[in-house]
């Protein structure tokens, strides 16, 4: 079971991003709303925070395992916070969609009907892999990674020498039993932090409301204003009875949580100063204009045409058949809100000013460099060259996204699979990240969930319709040991393509999952004996993988030691006139603040509200799919039963609200705190033309969408009776 | 070829409404923005309309013959106006769909692409069947029609002699070759007019945008706001050599239009005067509150679920047959919208105070006439047994809404044909409304247009599906006489009925067009001797039906007498208030005033600006389905060509506009005009929550949808290159 996907709830899996994602700083102060800042960062906008309207010490927010902070927990994926001394955690619904689906069945829909459990013991353990992450250290590893040594190097061996230290700063944290650790690099290479976190892995669901209320609006509001989702749900973290992370066991206990988040003492209004805490996964603020180019010019448009391909493929394919449309329903969900998040990020591009501003910014940190010969001798040179080694890296995209794309899955699997037994050959700390011992257990769960996401008619489609694209460039172009481990020529059709895919697919028992199983335990030798088709070409394939493999770091050191450099002139140049620099999102914990505030002229003819309420469910609802909300609440409403949640400027009980918050996908979540650091809201989601925010923010048009937490305790309190809770959560 | 059914556009064919429409006028003072006034009332509303803005003498709008009235003419179901001396008229591109559709062809696709006549000659017959009517003459005939004799009668001799003058009136004013008459009846039977109108037979379609402007948002944006629909398109009226109505031919020559509408010289904005001038078809707005607690409480619910289970029969069985599919699209379309409105319609009613507000109106009528003696004379027995006599026919609806559903198509057609064969037995001036000379055509083409409409199987499965729930009732409370012509028992089940519905389709050559035609010209006496299974069933029905229509007169006519009292005691009421009353809409002239105006909290946390703007266009575009704006367009959007038509403080074009003017249905394609009479846009919808006024007129809710004629101008002079009518209009 997976969580499900959303506009701001990223894929599961623990997000432990360790990539030499590349930035340049060209958004620096901490102007209104803008920034998703490294806590300890937050001392050096105090002045701006306390202007917002902050009435706590910035300083405290820095104290990642004290109060507030040490409230905020990560799922991987989805942040949650600790709403009780006992453990009680709260997140979106989307964030719980999985464990909720996990526990259903036809005959007790807790997703449809929704999930109370009455007492400790009735709590449920939530769908296999799910964890509860606590942060009990962070440290500054910077001089560790980028030693002397390393910072001599460029190319493949500066990566691989950063990868080394990585690992071994990981497995030293590590050492500590029930922990997970890892190194994030921050500011494009230039700066690593070793982050340790607790692993809880016995977490159990509490409460969810009815699918009508958890998921109202659906598909058709996702991204939309006015909203009116009650996107919350409760877990609840269990560790053994000594303390420590234990697998689920009935004698577990609940985790004594030191730290929790308290609900809001005063109601929150228009204009209030609100921050976000959360783990943002990723934001591109800080590319170069040609990087900014190249995407919205070619990538973004590129994929975008891809995706509607592979889309209608798909639906093509699976018409009729029901199951094959069940296998291909969560990518289909998955492009789908990438192929919307898309086509928004591109309709908000064009026309807009963004590449012009982007190309300013960088032209005036040159001219700051080339002004100041002691700069320029720091930074000139790595400034001058980091474009064209960009350059070549996008001419590789270019030629390879439609053989990445057009690669059968089975295919990529059996790379994965040689590549586990070659690198299981070697002592654990020289292996590739990815597959080294602490990453065994995610790779077979891999292989496990395969057989529900796989359906062969629809990969043999979407291989041959994008191979024949692809043998359709010149031929000196097309990469020679992918034609010849497939028996593919240049100028093949698609009938031809889908000829030889044919007996290739055939050859292969790989399908079988027993099949991916066993192969996790073979050696390359056994690989090398196979007859399997799959394994035979991934065989054949692996010198030419592991060059390009090899050519991709070689480019990536040479970037990420120019790229480093030129965030730290970037840095210098905003410090010299007092301003900050937040790093782009890399799923680490952020802050960002801002104020709950509407939208003049939001859409052409209408303008927003900060806040929607109950009046708009009963307006929404529809008896059915998407709009369906429970005759309860839709009772409830129509008595106006407000109980101690009613608004009287609203004339109701406020559900949604909106808020100048710079948040992004892995936000999903997150608590929203009042200036007092108290819970008012969970943040779930960002409006369509919040999406452009991947790469520029625009503090005007920019609004993070958050549920209202009047709402949650409302529905709890009066519609679903979870008395139990708010008493645990100090609601009276 | 049928014109498209629109939230504000009614069916094809001319709706000369002579039905003894029922109404008791609870709404009555010209407060702004509610009222579809009749012209020659205006004048008592005078001080209104000034205080609202006019700077025309209200007089000179009861003049329907002189400026701006003599402009303004009807399609039948649609409102039209010329726009040029030389009867250039211009309506919505939904009112002329139907001429756009039947000059279309795949090689030359006018309804997607649009149709620019180049030349007089260019210009193209329009859809069979279609026409302009220009009103010459309107008389009161209520005199006439309720003679002293005739006001001494009720029940069924009331009726007949009613329509009996009514059909002589007609008769006698049709005696001027190629004009239409019609005696409509006002406030529910106590007034009638003599409506005289020249039916232009000659029209041609000159000019429609793409389909992509004139019907952007399709389905999707029906009702709703923001919108940013083209929905205009040009007509041009065509008379014989000596400039009387004649039959398409190629000598004909443009109708001289005396009158014509010109475009604003000055610029529309929000909070100015505008007013409406159209034929609105049908209102319930003085309908007595016993009838409001009927139509809200049974009778619009029950037909929601009706229609949900027809919409879904027949989607079940078109699917994967396109034929039957678009034999279908008509009805679901119409049932469709009729749903949705009805469901809108519900949603306002349910919290609302309408039932109370219009109790406590009567309560106070009844009051004011018991006050006096002299009144309790005039009106007090009539309007204490007006409620009695509605239930009687609520009964009747209650007992044969299955009854009525349940007919198969074609007994209703061979009820149709014995009818006519019944009639033309008799002079003309005795046979039925519907069934004289005047009337043959349209039953003829109503004939011949079956073929088209008309799939046995799905017409079965409604059947046979409504059948089984009417015979499920209790057996004495069916139709005998309908059982017994059919071979149908009490209590038989859906298989039953449908197999013996089998034995009776295949029994009849009815769904054959030239059997149906033939019949037309049969004598009874043919059809007695037919054993066609539906003429059988019909012969055996027709004293049934004779009864029940017998019946129903009877009570028509005395609620007609009872209500005319009713009305004229509230019309009195109101006057010693000095207040007037109108009456409710019958698709005669009328005029309603109000203004530009958005709306604050028009969804729960949102609102409504007055105007859209071109910037929505681009915003909305998808480049496919129901928002495919032409690439042209989205040029000049792009580059900010405003051309003459941008307006300041939009930034942009304006596109549509919200008024809260009073409308419905019949209005479509009206035009709008400001305080001077000159053209400012068209109406052509109104929101989903406007629905609701066809019982009760909210001011504070209800908007209009209108066409900004600046976006039409725009899109003609920049986008279309629609030259040559612009200079017929007088536009630089």
């Amino acid at each position: 079971m997976k969580q499900k996907k959303n506009s701001y709830g990223l894929p599961g899996g623990a997000v432990l991003a360790q990539s030499l994602a590349l930035s340049l700083g060209l958004v620096a102060s901490a102007q209104a709303g803008e920034g998703m800042w490294m806590p300890q960062q937050l001392p050096q906008i105090s002045k701006d925070l306390k202007a917002a309207g902050l009435q706590l010490d910035p300083a405290k927010l820095t104290q990642l395992t004290e109060f507030p902070m040490g409230a905020v927990i990560s799922l991987g994926g989805c942040t949650a916070s600790f709403v009780s001394p006992q453990g009680l955690v709260v997140t979106n619904h989307h964030c719980a969609y999985g464990s909720i689906q996990y526990n259903s069945t036809p005959q007790r829909d807790l997703l449809k009907n929704g999930f109370l459990a009455a007492s400790l013991s009735d709590e449920l353990p939530a769908a296999p892999g799910s964890r509860v992450y606590v942060t009990v250290a962070v440290s500054d590893v910077s001089d560790k990674v980028l030693d002397a040594k390393t910072q001599g190097l460029s190319g493949k061996a500066r990566v691989d020498a950063i990868e080394a230290k990585q690992k071994s700063l990981t497995a030293a944290c590590e050492q500590d039993a029930g922990h997970r650790c890892q190194v994030a690099s921050f500011y494009g290479g230039l700066q690593y932090q070793l982050i340790k976190q607790m692993e809880i892995r016995d977490v159990r669901l509490v409460h969810a409301p009815a699918l009508g209320v958890g998921l109202f609006g659906g598909d058709t509001d996702n991204w939309m204003w006015p909203r009116h989702t009650g996107d919350y749900s409760f877990y609840r973290a269990y560790v053994g009875p000594d303390g420590k992370p234990a697998d689920f066991n009935a004698a577990n206990k609940p985790y004594e949580s030191k730290h929790f988040l308290k609900l809001a003492s005063k109601p929150l209004n228009e204009g209030d100063f609100v921050m976000v805490t959360g783990y943002p996964g990723r934001t591109n603020r800080h590319r170069l204009p040609a990087e900014v180019d190249f995407a919205f010019g070619w990538e973004q448009p590129t994929r975008i045409k891809l995706m509607g391909e592979q889309l209608a493929l798909i639906k093509q394919e699976t018409a009729g058949r029901r199951e094959a449309e069940i296998a291909m329903a969560d990518r289909v969900a998955g492009l789908g809100n990438y192929f919307k998040n898309l086509q928004g990020q591109q309709a908000s591009y064009e026309g807009s000013d963004i590449l012009a501003r982007k190309s300013q910014a960088f032209a005036e940190l040159k001219q700051w460099i080339s002004a100041d010969a002691g700069r320029n001798k720091l930074y000139g040179a790595d400034i001058a060259k980091v474009e064209s080694l960009l350059a070549q890296r996008q001419a590789i995209a270019r030629a390879e996204i439609l053989l990445d794309l057009s690669a059968p899955r089975l295919l990529g699997t059996a790379r994965t699979l040689l590549e586990n037994a070659h690198q299981q050959a070697k002592a654990d700390a020289e292996r590739k990240p990815g597959f080294q011992a602490r990453d065994q257990r995610r790779l077979s769960q891999g292989m496990e969930a395969l057989d529900k996401r796989y359906d062969e008619q629809v990969d043999k489609r979407l291989t041959a319709h994008f191979l024949a694209k692809y043998l359709a460039q010149p031929a000196a172009q097309l990469n020679a040991p992918m034609l010849a481990a497939l028996g593919l020529q240049a100028g093949m059709d698609e009938a031809a393509v889908k000829a030889r895919l044919a007996v290739v697919y055939a050859g292969s028992k790989l399908a079988n999952k027993a099949e991916r199983m066993a192969w996790l335990k073979s050696d390359v030798a056994g690989f090398k004996a196979s007859d399997d088709a799959f394994i035979k070409a991934a065989v054949a394939l692996h010198a030419d993988d592991e060059a390009r493999e090899n050519r991709d770091k070689e480019i990536a050191g040479q970037i990420n030691q120019a790229y480093g450099s030129t965030m730290k002139a970037l840095i210098a140049f905003k410090a010299s006139k007092g301003e900050a620099v937040y790093p782009d999102a890399n799923s680490t914990l952020r802050v960002a603040f801002g104020k709950v505030e509407g939208r003049k002229g939001a859409v052409d003819g209408g303008d927003w509200h900060a806040f929607t309420t109950l009046r708009g469910i009963p307006a929404k609802h529809k008896g059915e799919g998407e709009f369906n909300a429970p005759a309860e609440q839709l009772a409830a409403i129509q008595a106006r039963k407000f109980d101690n949640y009613g608004v009287a400027a609203l004339d109701s009980v406020p559900v949604n609200f909106l808020a100048t918050l710079d948040t992004t996908g892995g936000n999903s979540g997150s608590p929203v705190l009042n200036d007092r650091a108290e819970l008012v809201g969970l943040l779930f989601d960002g409006t369509l033309d919040s999406v452009i925010d991947s790469w520029d923010f625009d503090a005007k048009k920019s609004r993070s969408i958050c549920l209202d937490a009047r709402y949650m305790l409302w529905q709890m309190k009066v519609v679903d009776k979870a008395q139990r809770l708010l008493g645990e959560m100090g609601v009276k």
